[in-house]
């Protein structure tokens, strides 16, 4: 590592020279550093020194991880139910956050547990308010695309403070609801960390 | 680190005699191959192959994250407390998730903004329920301690589907709460891997 550091890129080859070694001798050695992460290798050109610290290399790991990955199905209700029946539905499917869309199924808000909690103890009866009254509504809405990153989505649930944003499908006429991304979500991708291998 | 694995435990100097190299000479390899945990070493016995991958080092790394290290202020409340009370202490507080003590300071239970919301759309008067009836109470309780592993309680929070859950110091007469991990602190955990250096 101490030759490519000060000397790459630089061939297989010449590595081998410096060390009094054969080619053949060293190449399980080159492989492993090279598969670490420590050093990279171009073809015709060599080997160099990729500057990367173990810590750095678990970053790069994460920055492998999309929404795809981990997307959860969303669970949605139409903008004219009542908040007693968003209430209900949040029950029945066992999730913290509904998302609301219109007639063309295009996203129009979020209801959160606390949206509903805050309703719940207002003077008025859950059953003839729409959620519409009362929810997220666009464009204040945060959204997410299947191919972003998830520690993106992650720093925004943190910076809002919000437990869960749609993962959506932009179409020419708004957003399609396609998949949900939780703070469960995140904890699932951290513990995965932690098991893989 | 051919060497070393297939002759491990190895002195530096034994390890430089096979390289016709000088043990000076090889000693910041060596310092590398250890900081990486690739190798280890051992004083007076040598260098010796860990067999860890960068995947694993990766999983060492989290496994290094205590919940001392992220832990939140808990936010707890009395158990005669009124279910309405409680409500406005969590939006007061932005908190989701209070925890319940007796009047030694004991945890005796846990309020979820599930457990209030179920409570608000209930046919009872929400000033005149004390929060005892609808808590989750001890020792149903999922709890940890300051020197549990973070990983440890993600995984916990993720099977019993929880939103947090207390730290505590065990006492002679109960537990006392000193703490609260929730799915935020989870997933700040997992944007903190990505920020490191």
């Amino acid at each position: 590592m101490q030759i490519v550091k000060e000397n790459g890129p630089i061939t297989g080859e010449n590595i081998a020279e410096r060390l009094n070694l054969t080619r053949a001798t060293l190449r399980p050695d080159l492989a492993i550093l090279t598969m670490a992460g420590f050093l990279d290798a171009r073809p015709r050109v060599g080997y160099f020194y990729t500057g990367k610290s173990g810590t750095q290399l678990l970053t790069e790991n994460l920055m492998k991880i999309y929404v795809k990955d981990y997307q959860a199905v969303p669970v949605v209700v139409r903008e004219n139910v009542s908040v007693y029946d968003a209430i209900v539905t949040m029950f029945l499917e066992d999730v913290g956050t509904l998302f609301v869309v219109d007639e063309n199924g295009h996203l129009v808000g979020v209801l959160s547990r606390k949206d509903l909690l805050r309703a719940s103890i207002g003077k008025q009866e859950l059953n003839a308010i729409p959620v519409n009254i009362i929810m997220t509504r666009m464009p204040n809405i945060a959204v997410c695309e299947r191919d972003d990153l998830l520690v993106d989505v992650a720093k925004n649930l943190i910076e809002r403070q919000i437990d869960a944003v749609p993962v959506v499908k932009k179409t020419a006429t708004g957003y399609e609801v396609i998949g949900r991304i939780t703070k469960t979500t995140i904890a699932k991708a951290f513990v995965s960390l932690a098991d893989d291998e």
